[in-house]
């Protein structure tokens, strides 16, 4: 790989201009703002201005809602020969893309994990280290497109896992979006409690809600568009909830101490679901 | 404050006692397991023997459903002036405590939050410091023994909080123990997961499912002690999440991205909430 272009000088794009670089890869800065572009270059991102040929491959950073007109535009001055993006819902992004006329066999959505309630703060060279990062190539891509996607994927130092566009948006409503909701729900009820339940908040409950601080704009137009797979998680998880709550008056009702099966099985569940996803992970105020 | 029996030589037992001692304060340890009383001892906890005379307070470090028990057995021996314990539901506690014929006057309840999923894990004089620590005296707490709890808890370090104990159950079912079976939920639904679902996990998921590691059956104990009041808070956030399933599949249908008003809602109070609770904590892996 050799030149890549980034439209989009935002806080994802920059750490994917300041990843390339570490590669000696040439990157290429855009962004409907000129001034973003030209402070992308000053942190060292990349170049403010065209490439002088093709590029191999361009990296859509733009909001979710601009990818398939971006991609239309490049595809039409053919900036490169192929083409990703790092949005987070792939089933509404590829139907506007098919409506928008776009070339499929040169696309490989994509989307690194990066979490963050707010999302990133800063631009970072190490930013998807070790990282997961998704890319959703449909059966109408080609080989060059995916191989150039994997690689742009291992020079940012991330971990690629491939999934269908329908698969993708149900793992990240299980994931991230149910559980971002989640969070934001048992945050908002602390809204109710009195002074003197808040202070008994312990750091149990400071590590369910941390990402409930991020930006509530951002994250309506993420749950809206993978309305469907979260709606779905949301309902299963919701008669999970009432089950227990049926369990547990049942047993406070009978003085039945050891009734609560499902609680004690959710419980457990729970505990051997966490193993699943831990690692080192990074220590967080 | 001068001398303190502590009854329970476990990991807050022995941490109770390593505050204590760093100002001066004289303690003694015992425990149904003598060999954890001498443990306690090496470790600098206190002297594992009887106090040559009666003690301030007794501290009652031992399992919920031990305390009244063990509160009748030493008020009959007259080992303290006043009373204290540290399990986190305080209606049944009171309720038990009655049906022993204890004396009232002379228990101030009390719980300290020293929250992690699984309890701390070792003994340490630090452990309370900054942290809330619930007492909930009854209408029948006489004013020495309450004086004698609030020293207790700052000599501890801790920050004492007053509740009565309905409300410190209702206040524990909203921070606390419906927070931690939505964790363990949520991690629950993680095994059902496809392999490549769970590798796009991020540190977000990780925060929200951290205290699900905790141990299944302590929880189950402490959640079906207090099953009234966490089943309320099960049944509300589950009304919650399926309006807000509702109102996504709705937006879905219409087209309409504006259309999930109390899903924006929630995101927003989410924030707002979470804000109630920041402080600094601890950072964890």
């Amino acid at each position: 790989m050799r030149s890549v272009v980034i439209v989009g000088a935002g806080v994802i794009g920059r750490s994917v201009g300041l990843a390339l670089r570490r590669h000696g890869v040439t990157t290429y800065l855009t962004d409907a703002d000129p001034e973003a572009a030209l402070a992308g270059e000053r942190c060292g991102a990349g170049f403010a201005a065209r490439p002088p040929r093709q590029a191999d491959i361009a990296v859509l950073a733009v909001p979710p809602d601009q990818v398939a007109p971006v991609l239309a535009e490049h595809q039409k001055l053919g900036t490169a020969r192929c083409y990703t993006d790092v949005s987070g819902v792939k089933v509404p992004l590829h139907r506007e893309v098919r409506a928008y006329g776009c070339d499929l066999t040169s696309l490989v959505s994509g989307a690194p994990v990066v979490g963050g309630g707010q999302g990133p703060a800063q631009p970072r060279a190490d930013l998807f280290d070790g990282r997961p990062w998704a890319l959703t190539p449909t059966e109408a891509t080609g080989n060059l497109a995916l191989n150039c996607a994997l690689e742009l994927v291992a020079l940012c130092g991330a971990v690629s896992v491939l999934l269908a566009p329908e698969a993708h948006d149900r793992a990240v409503a299980l994931v991230s979006h149910a559980p971002h909701l989640v969070a934001s729900l048992v945050a908002a009820r602390l809204l109710g409690g009195d002074e003197s339940a808040v202070r008994l908040a312990g750091q149990d409950l400071r590590d369910v809600t941390r990402t409930a601080d991020g930006d509530p704009e951002r994250w309506a137009e993420i749950l809206t568009a993978n309305a469907g797979p979260v709606a779905d998680q949301l309902d299963d998880w919701a008669a999970e909830a009432q089950a227990m709550a049926r369990e547990l008056r049942d047993a406070a009702r009978s003085g039945d101490a050891t009734g609560p099966v499902r609680l004690r099985e959710t419980l457990r569940f729970g505990a051997a679901g966490r193993a699943r996803i831990r690692e080192p992970d990074t220590p967080r105020p």
